[in-house]
């Protein structure tokens, strides 16, 4: 029993058994289980980005099997993808890694108007693959909101109903140019949105400094927001004062640095975690163990 | 990945990757995770046998937090227990203590004409509550014989739908007598039965050497059954040939000498492992946790 | 917020915030609101027994109306009867006054050839009538415990869907003599029988130092049975260990020396309250008023 | 396309097609595949008998995967079992041995007051484990004969929806004497009984020239029975004048002179095929294969 | 059994025995039955084209019952085609050849606006017609992305529940030009799609060297994408790293050397197999078999 997971389970104190079980279960897996931390695995590029920009940098993950291994070997705490990715490994990895089956998705091939992922995954196949969590991905500020939150309630009450938390990706997108979707006080706006929402994991971009809204910035002059970490704490009070798990994702890849230096600053400013797909499975096996290992210890502190 | 886990659960091959992933986590988890046998702790004698007689010897006991905590220290694979011991501690356990819901059971108070349980919980319970199995009591022998088969078809469906395996006690009882209840050739026929209603885990009495079924009593000339191992043996065997897990009641409280005799018989004759509720929950815990660890040092072998 | 209420809350911890809210509502209405004890008017005599037998002592009871005035201006926490009689008053009193449905009753016409109450009214017809949970009779030791205990699972899981917490009468009868029915071992076992089928709160008569069962002799040697309130305590004990919400009946009227005696025993034995409805009812409203009065005084300790 | 099966099939015309799909593969498959012949390999006897009786002659039997191998390896047309058999060797089997899940079965340890299977499994675990067609047992004669023809009535329609036709085992039993079971006039009663109800293929057990019925006594004067195969002739007749498939069991264990002069009859008699279990996997592998193909040769006529 | 086949099946090893007998069964029928090699006629173009465009070159092919002739003649492993043409020949041909149920369809008629085909039958008809998979067109780059991810998702859910497999036409169109339509990280990033919605077995085109997507070109330099079978063993590299089955189209009807020329660098690549259609029924009956009995003999190697 981690009291550092207990603390962070309390703030989902009406929220059934079974949930709660699933969530400590990703919250103990693992080298970061226990310690209330997560990095959890997310290989949906190859839809999202395609096959070739997403494996061709390292053709071993191709194989839907060099994931979970990686993620296995790493000690990631769960391992999140789309349905097929799942599927090809659920029988062997059920019950020893927790897994995320991402139930929506986008692509790179389609222009669809605007932004919103195809629902391309069920409640029910999650159940029956085994999984610990449903994934969705939102994009606060695309004009298909209503649909993409309808789906979301629905599917979140039916995940509850099967003992599944949601983890939610939180990508403001659509009605504001490219800056404004990092800007600190968009990112902080996605995040308690998709608490608001109801997810029990909220995944988002680091922020950065750049405020987006001329409503808000005259309340950001009181607001920290110059390092990285000042970035992540307001984030975080936005996501109902800390009581929702927040974790970061990296982005594209990048040299080993900058990437550390960026958990150092999530870590800094209180975030739960990181969500690290690209560095880690581009990169060759034993520099992505590697990379994921200083990673982790950095959260240990 | 544990190879004597994996040989088990290949057995099962037909099966959904949710209820594969449920076999495994309690397989591999406590002090015989991974060995491929397993101890379960299961507190139904409350309901079974009344409150008093069950926990009066050690009334700790009483209290449903206590047995989570037990089967938890004394390292078992699952605890198992009716709807409300488990809605009492899962918001606490679940995702740490694989825990098993016994969705029909008995009491001693009422005479219902024969031997079958009450319904007592739904499989919609065990997926609230987190939970890694349902578990279900047969009577081979009733004169409910139809009744009950009809019922656990539909929950064992119900509950893979679910991803959840289904552990079935198998007490031979009604058109017998006593002495034929725990008959070498009865209790391999019950645990036989078990398997083809599609039990995931069967648990069975020890047998003793008598033989109840004059139709049968011919063709066990050639059947060794002298030793409680031999006997073991059989039963694995009825039980497809040892395609399916077997674990053994330990029947009433008795003295430990007795109990771990009748373990290693078990271990000898390629039993599975043990479900020991009063023999453990009614000793004071030291002494509990010291027969569970030694039952469970006997099976490591 | 009540310091006691929320105390015995914490034993419902992974019941979901509807039904939490419900307990929470009973729990701190009335003159006992807060701290942490309960006594309901349960009016459920007129079909059970008959109105003429039930109303006749105090006629201004044949009124639907009388009651919950009675339950409001004496102070009880809740209010309960059959479908017609809260229909009647439902409109007025919903919000105010917490309502429990009870959705089974027998009557004193009818030979079923056993012990088994009638399904009365739905959980829907609860949720229509802005009740505050549902109540169910269960005859622990009658030959139809199946059909029962099947029913009352199934309700029970439709009211927590409904937000509903389940209040259980349980009512040892059937398969032994008139005095087993009250036995300290038959009643201890009822109230852990109720709450293993999941009750949120259970009601019994007040035992007697009667053993009814052979088995459970040699145990009870150890347990103290001597006064009412040694009891008592050991309903609560065998109710997990006082996890759950145990309210003791007054059964027949009787003079108000004797009530408050009962009263005196349930409270020093650690019982949660009273359901006390003829000896409340029967009497005129002025001396209805002045017991539950004293009743609550005594629980208020 | 075999002219032999496509004449059977054209008795079937009103038939989807995916349920005639599954009657011409089983027709298809195996050594008398096209002949418009059928031997089945059933293996329920476990359950029916138990499991040292059924077993123990030939211990190679208890696993599950040794029946679905003779099968393939004899040529047999189909393999018939509970649902646990069919379970352990579906994901090895399925569309390449056609199976046959019998969905219900009755054991010899209960004694349920009259003749009547238990339900066993679902259509769905049919279609989900990639079965040819389900099997079904009534005991024509049982005093619980609506309740069986209710559940056959709605199982057939269940499995036709699903593409899959239904064998019908026809025992007559119950009110009637141990002779009267096999009469000829009896025999040919149950299997035309089994056609009424809708059932595809029909199995019975071969008539002896005993006559049950006195109100039958006068018409059968001018029916031939003498031999096997005139009475195997009126059964066809009685399966609407040969429009259904019909075959026949071989019983209990017996020399294999005995069992090929039966088939001998059957053939001779018109009769589509047999049902061959404990003759068949109760002997030594090779034996086994050896009957099988003399039993096949016979009917390649 | 063959171990080739037994090879790819292993490949979807979470997957239940209904959904894989029905892939043994096409992997296991026709001349390349248990070579892992599939050749499937596929004639949805009557109403894709319209039908004198499709069966004016070869008349014959007007007749539903053509097709399926032709397929059992040629040995293929099964015959795709929308509900009309299935439901003609069904009841002749369920059991004897695998049928493939086209669930939706375009046509050259309606301009819908975009790219997105109708649905045009449900699972349960496959069910009904026996039909051993359904078939389903994907448009990766349509505007209507979103409505046709959500509809195979619900459908392969369906079709799953009912043992069916789901072989995915995977055409990238509409937010790209001509060429762009056959680009190899085109057809890869189709063929990944298809895989990650979960398809079993993909249909694409065979690929051009020609390179559409800007952001993808660096990473392609590092590719081999020179030859045809270059190509296609990229195409199964993003099918999984090989663990889908993927097949080829030969788009329209061409010279046979052509044909042939493609197909030798299909099976040089790793490709499973083609469909094969226009090529196939638009010649006359001896061409088209001689054409196809030289298309097999390549992928027999």
């Amino acid at each position: 029993m981690s009291e550092a997971v207990e603390k962070i389970l309390a703030n989902y104190e009406g929220e059934n058994p079974g949930v709660i079980g699933n969530l400590r279960r990703m919250l103990n897996h693992g080298t970061l289980g226990g310690t209330g931390k997560m990095v959890i695995l997310p290989v949906d590029q190859g839809i999202e980005h395609g096959p070739g920009r997403t494996f061709g940098p390292n053709p071993a993950g191709y194989d839907p099997g060099y994931h979970p291994m990686l993620a296995t070997e790493a000690g990631c705490n769960a391992y999140a993808a789309p349905l097929g990715f799942i599927e090809a490994i659920a029988r062997q990895y059920a019950g020893t890694l927790p897994l995320i089956l991402k139930v929506n998705n986008s692509d790179s091939l389609a222009d669809v108007g605007g932004f919103q992922s195809a629902l391309t995954s069920q409640v029910r196949d999650a159940v029956r693959l085994g999984c610990s969590a449903i994934g969705f991905t939102i994009y606060p500020g695309s004009k298909f909101r209503n649909v993409m939150y309808q789906q979301i309630r629905d599917l979140i009450a039916e995940a509850r109903q099967a003992g599944l938390p949601t983890v939610m990706w939180a990508y403001a997108r659509g009605n504001m140019d490219k800056d404004a979707e990092t800007a600190v006080d968009v990112i902080a706006y996605a995040a308690h949105t998709a608490c608001q929402l109801g997810a029990h994991v909220v995944k988002v971009k680091p922020p950065t400094a750049h405020l987006a809204r001329e409503d808000a910035r005259k309340v950001y002059e009181s607001i920290p927001t110059e390092t990285l970490a000042d970035r992540i704490r307001h984030v975080k009070q936005a996501a109902f004062d800390g009581r929702r798990i927040v974790i970061f994702s990296g982005g594209a890849a990048k040299d080993t640095d900058s990437v550390l230096e960026d958990i150092r600053q999530i870590h800094a400013g209180g975030g739960d975690g990181s969500i690290m797909g690209r560095n880690a499975f581009q990169r060759p096996l034993p520099e992505a163990k590697a990379l994921l290992a200083s990673v982790m210890a950095i959260y240990k502190g």
